[in-house]
């Protein structure tokens, strides 16, 4: 705590990300990253884009890359929005559209960044609880508010709103801004892009880290009514004109127009998805149905921390959440490509093996 | 304007940066981008990276990037912080450090993004005028103040403050934070880096998008005591935990790494800057000494916003500032490869001839 921070960094507790581990030979299925890298036109057009050029300032519209992402939806460049990676947007969304006099609404169960940028711009929020069952329940957000944001499908559990619902939230939300964080959508659920133009206070958060395998590039997108992009774009351009330098706009252009690429690795997670979640249930795991690019798993002879812990010794690393206390049973884990899925399952039965023989409790013959 | 944005949305005077002008055949001296492109061994750094591993994420700590830049300054990798540019680095000071209760002090005449900053957290500031030559004078700021924020050399006038001169400021000035912007310091200003050890108050901007001519890729740094470079990082973490991609820390790496390419780069501008100021001052024109990669010209027969259309006409491209009022009669100049300077001067000689020609009051034979 130094005495020159200001009373806002004094107080934040910052977002902590997945681990980033250096060492290799780790099968990493913790921070849901695509197992099958980006389009080969991604890395071609960034090859053709490292040259001098980059003495150059980037176009700060990204006006190719916004005019690309529009015809791939259907709308309006002036209906999308740019940014250095989705957590960046979803930054500016908190700062530029739910920063309101009421408290916004989000579930307690959700993206952890959210109450971090709360605290980052001064804004109050009500968890609102998921189900049982760990479901969003539409009703239990129709009531007033500053604004309602959430991950469709959610994180960490992965499970989908189905579209209809989210309909019925905004014709009983129009005073205030909805934002649906869509970073997963792509692996089974279903967009809230279509509604856009019949509700001008929706905003939809896109990232291509995952669908389109470009973490490692930091590039998101948001689309909504022009006038919430106007606002977005008011922000982003009180704080830095250039968010996307030259090669990240190239590289996203040829990700969004890469449909054959897209739909092919997304179905191929999908399919490996379903067998990831099937094999775990064999090995008696409760899996939640997901339909992004990661599951949600407990096993309810072990703790989820345990369980990380005996799968990074086997050189396996997934994501434990030790916080709220009702998904501390859970890992979150990245359906990888199938030889690391089989990889997981031929760990996991290990331990459940090892935890048979040394465990009189847990002998049956 | 819409009901759905925050109260600081509509508030909001946005930073409006120079044309990146989309027709080609141009002289662009508007946005000071180095005319020599970048290090060789940052494109083959980029092109090396560029490939399936950019489906996975970044470091978020840019680490090698800090440890490379700490080693170049002769700083421990905690003193270093990293960011998307310097623009955003500035950002996070002024909601990091320079959020306080009482007003920042900042110059009249400086990076016109500073007040924009200052909307956008809500920063009360007063200015403080440079003195009519255009210096900075350090007296001015020794009087209570939430924090004191100056380009060295200055922007848009190029007018660089002696180290001794910013030592001074810090002497008399502990209590709160003094960030300079070093932007254009490697073009012959005296940088405050060697001070930070002795002044935990100071943190020192600088960007890659001149001296290292990478503004095309998005990186800047700042160097200070590890306590206010904390700060940043809690900032940054409560916003994107992962503001460069892995294009970005590699290419900014090689850069800062090719010492020789650097001193090459930086001493032909200094050069061309001094002769392309002599051949303006032959022709009449009033220049400011300066230390940036840049000029700040006028010439008396003329307004600035005149010259510039003239420019304009002739394929090249200057930067004009309608405010304030004392600097409109300026252009502000980039300096170019030497065969640009030579095109700038010839259009500027058949201005003034055509201004001659046409005018009686001008003719003297």
């Amino acid at each position: 705590m130094s005495r020159y921070w200001s009373a806002v960094t004094r107080k934040l507790t910052p977002y902590v990300p997945g681990e980033q581990p250096k060492e290799a030979g780790l099968i990493k299925l913790n921070t849901n990253e695509n197992p099958y890298g980006p389009s080969p036109r991604v890395i071609e057009a960034v090859h053709v884009q490292a040259n001098e050029t980059l003495r150059l300032y980037p176009d700060p519209d990204s006006a190719a890359l916004k005019s690309a992402i529009g015809a791939h939806y259907g709308v309006a460049s002036e209906c999308v929005f740019v940014g250095n990676g989705s957590d960046e947007i979803l930054a500016h969304a908190f700062h530029a559209l739910l920063k309101q006099d009421q408290p916004i609404l989000l579930p307690d169960i959700s993206y952890s960044f959210y109450p971090v940028y709360c605290g980052l711009y001064g804004i109050d929020y009500a968890t609102v609880p998921l189900t049982d069952d760990f479901q969003i329940r539409v009703d239990d957000y129709i009531r007033p508010n500053g604004g309602i944001i959430f991950a469709n499908p959610n994180a960490p559990t992965g499970c989908p709103l189905p579209l209809a619902q989210i309909e019925r939230l905004l014709q009983a939300n129009t005073e205030s801004v909805v934002v649906i964080d869509e970073a997963y959508v792509d692996f089974g659920g279903e967009s809230a892009v279509s509604l856009i133009h019949r509700y001008p206070q929706l905003l939809v958060v896109h990232t291509l880290s995952k669908s389109r395998a470009l973490a490692g590039l930091r590039v998101g997108f948001a689309i909504g009514d022009a006038e919430l992009i106007t606002g977005l774009t008011r922000v982003k351009d009180s704080f830095n004109s250039y968010p996307l330098g030259r090669l990240a706009q190239v590289g996203a252009l040829a990700a969004i127009q890469d449909q054959v690429y897209f739909d092919l690795t997304r179905q191929h997670i999908i399919v490996s998805r379903e067998k990831l979640t099937a094999d775990l249930m064999a090995l008696g795991f409760v899996v939640l149905p997901s339909a992004a690019n990661f599951i949600f798993a407990r096993h309810p002879q072990f703790q989820g921390e345990q369980l990380a812990a005996m799968l990074r010794e086997r050189h396996i690393i997934v994501r434990h959440f030790r916080q709220p206390h009702r998904i501390a049973p859970f890992l979150r884990i990245t359906v990888g490509t199938d030889s690391q899925c089989q990889a997981l399952v031929d760990a996991f039965a290990a331990i459940l093996q090892g935890a048979t023989a040394a465990t009189p409790s847990f002998r049956t013959g």
